[in-house]
């Protein structure tokens, strides 16, 4: 019996340690370069301490779908590249200081730097997944790779629009994150030759997943400590991102409050009395917990989408993953 | 009988453009985004009269082996796709206010969308040659895509480094412009289904023409005219690029004459009075012409390159373009 709330992944991540022990050699083999920097500013930003819950995503569904080959390495290899380019182009983007409790790789080494060594990560990304000799797998990560940015895009182009429709939210977080837990758990499944309906599970699984961890973190972003979550809380106000907590309070917002609001969000530089009247509101609005009951909603579709694997392990372990995506600290 | 210098690629453009129309037809239609500034950037710099160079190597390549099938095109757009990104991003990098004879994009968008619509079309690129389905193409495209950022991140490291070596140099053009050129001929060749040696000939054509094209191009910067280049002259020694030019000046310099390259370069805040010092040094040093000399070897590596392949208008096409490579005003 799984308890209500789970904030470990203990069980995916010993499940998954041997593979991911490789992924992991695999990772440090594949930013090593001539160019001093490029595995310096790959590996500072790798092993800072990341869940790695993307890769382990690739390999949990490979094992689910009993994957008789070693391409799922590769593979996983490749989505946390995927990522990790992700992270230095953000930072660069949102001018951001911190990243996983440490200085951010573009305070350190500039802008310059965290852009190219972003696209060498993401052109390394593209070889390990041509290693792996799938083209629907790498139909399915390319594809990804578009759709990201393109989340990204727009969540830059409704910056400080608070009238963002919750529909407009829900398509940048499905584009700019859980399209690659997706991807991850889907070429977990392609790449083990499984079942169509096995991949069209693990693709959704993947998909509520993300949904439901990037919900969570947007409650993070306004309910958590910076020594929790490694960086400043409030990130997401002072960058002029709408996310889900502020759209469920701005709903039920009077017409005065409504007009804070707006004015906060006009405001170019924002400052820490700002933030402590949008924590305030929130508050107010009992908007954090909201938006961890809607977290808490996909990852229980997460969990029914694994409805088809017969009981496991492995499929346990997958079911925590979908219980911590809603109930994590950090 | 081809003369002695030729200033226009008429030929190639001719013996190409059906392709190239399609070429061009499928660029637009992979622009498309809901996301409006995407497709606003991406066309504003796609036609922005680019020579297309690239994506017309991997045509007439195809030409020349005698493509019986229509994915060259897919490959042609995606080789397009990885130039424009790599465009984008390099303005940024390098503070660029100028691009070919306009605004730059981030200058009009700001570095934010320039970073991640560059991303969007990085992984557009990997879709269309995802759509080709040739995994020896995917090999080659990939990994020219981390060797391109791996030369940025290499030229990046040697900004100001007067006492670069000039097989440093040549590292770094060869990763950063040759490469694609190299990628986007042997595609051509590959999807062609074509013999080991013709693809060999049109992969070593495209790295030799790449590096006289890049020569001329570090001659231009110091020897053509704003209205010409569509940027100002003198960028690569404003951004602290040490280009051919300058390492051949130095290396031909007086001690005192060295010292005042040393401190031109270590210089923060290069100015116009500078820029007029580099080009007396230059002139001095006959440094253009020996550029161009070089360029002009390089072009004609190119020209020996296609000696494996019969005499045919395509491969006359293809001489006259590296005669171009080295001989080009802009």
């Amino acid at each position: 019996m799984i308890p209500e709330k789970i904030t470990s992944i203990d069980k995916l991540i010993n499940i998954t340690s041997k593979d991911m022990g490789r992924v992991n050699d695999l990772i440090i083999q594949r930013t090593l370069s001539d160019t001093e920097i490029i595995p310096k500013i790959s590996q500072y930003l790798i092993s800072s301490g990341g869940k790695r819950l993307r890769p382990m995503l690739t390999i949990s569904a490979s094992q689910i779908c009993e994957c008789k080959n070693d391409h799922h390495i590769s593979l996983a290899a490749s989505v946390e590249f995927m990522h990790t380019a992700t992270l230095l182009h953000d930072d660069v983007v949102d001018d951001s200081s911190m990243r996983r409790g440490k200085i951010s790789a573009r305070m350190l080494w500039g802008n310059e730097a965290s852009v190219l060594v972003g696209d060498y990560l993401l052109g390394e990304a593209f070889k390990m997944m041509v290693d792996a000799k799938s083209l629907e797998s790498l139909e399915v990560l390319s594809s990804a790779a578009s759709i990201i940015a393109e989340g990204e895009v727009m969540q830059l182009v409704y910056s400080n629009n608070i009238n963002i429709s919750e529909e407009q939210y829900f398509k940048i977080i499905n584009n700019k994150t859980a399209k690659l837990f997706s991807a991850a758990s889907e070429v977990g499944a392609i790449i083990s030759d499984s079942s169509t309906d096995f991949r069209n599970s693990l693709r959704d699984y993947g998909q509520f997943l993300g949904i439901a961890f990037q919900l969570s973190d947007d409650a993070l972003d306004y309910s958590s400590t910076n020594d929790a979550l490694g960086k400043d809380i409030g990130d997401d106000f002072y960058e002029g991102k709408i996310t889900f907590p502020i759209i469920a309070a701005y709903r039920k917002s009077s017409a005065i409050e409504k007009k804070v609001w707006e004015e906060l969000h006009n405001k170019v530089d924002k400052d820490h009395d700002d933030f402590n009247t949008v924590l305030e509101l929130l508050g107010s609005k009992n908007a954090i917990n909201i938006t961890l009951d809607e977290a808490k909603k996909y990852g229980q579709k997460a969990i029914d989408a694994l409805q088809v694997f017969p009981k496991s392990d492995i499929r346990d372990a997958l079911i925590e993953g979908a219980h911590f995506s809603y109930s994590r600290k950090s």
